[in-house]
């Protein structure tokens, strides 16, 4: 009964993972923001920043904000890149 | 019998999930191409672009290619980082 | 018997499915280096990488490390932004 049952759920681990594997995907959006800081929407995220000005250098905060530093003068935005799984 | 289905469910579930989760990556290449823009491969998203020139403002057009502003004249290429799940 | 089992498997793929992607989620750190490189811990993928200096040019070594090319003399560090799956 024991083996009988292993089996099953091996089997069963094999193809679920792989029925996840074709239903589930990698879903990222774009969210811009003028300033220094933006957010991604909750359940997302961020896995890049990118700052429109000349100077690039970003980190990010709380794990959900990308934030980047001022480097030049000609701030215009910021776009971080989020993502999450989705069906 | 249904409270033992929801049992088996959610046993299942749980024993699935970490199944998983060992089995499923994420899998992740860089792409890289001269010029302004570079694509994803199919099945692939980017998470994050690299502009190779001194300004390196980006943003990501349609969820799959990865575009490079103009700012100074050096421009040099791109690189896409693009990333799937995979077994 | 044979689609019996069919109709079970399916509905435990959508099921479990959607357990797996209520429990996985996407969980990404920063990790920061001064230098041209800095490496994502085990288990860990990069998906972006930014360079703390004017020019910030970079691209990922052995799918696993961050290195920002040397653009200017102004050279602070670099930061990784590592991701992987969990529970």
């Amino acid at each position: 009964q024991k083996c009988a049952l292993d089996d099953l759920m091996s089997s069963l681990n094999k193809s679920v993972a792989s029925a996840v594997l074709e239903k589930v995907t990698l879903s990222c959006i774009d969210v811009p923001g003028s300033g220094f800081d933006v957010e991604c929407p909750k359940g997302y995220k961020p896995t890049g920043c990118s700052c429109t000005n000349a100077g690039c250098y970003w980190d990010i905060r709380n794990d959900q904000t990308c934030h980047c530093f001022l480097v030049t003068m000609n701030r215009i935005g910021v776009i971080a890149r989020c993502c999450k799984f989705a069906m």
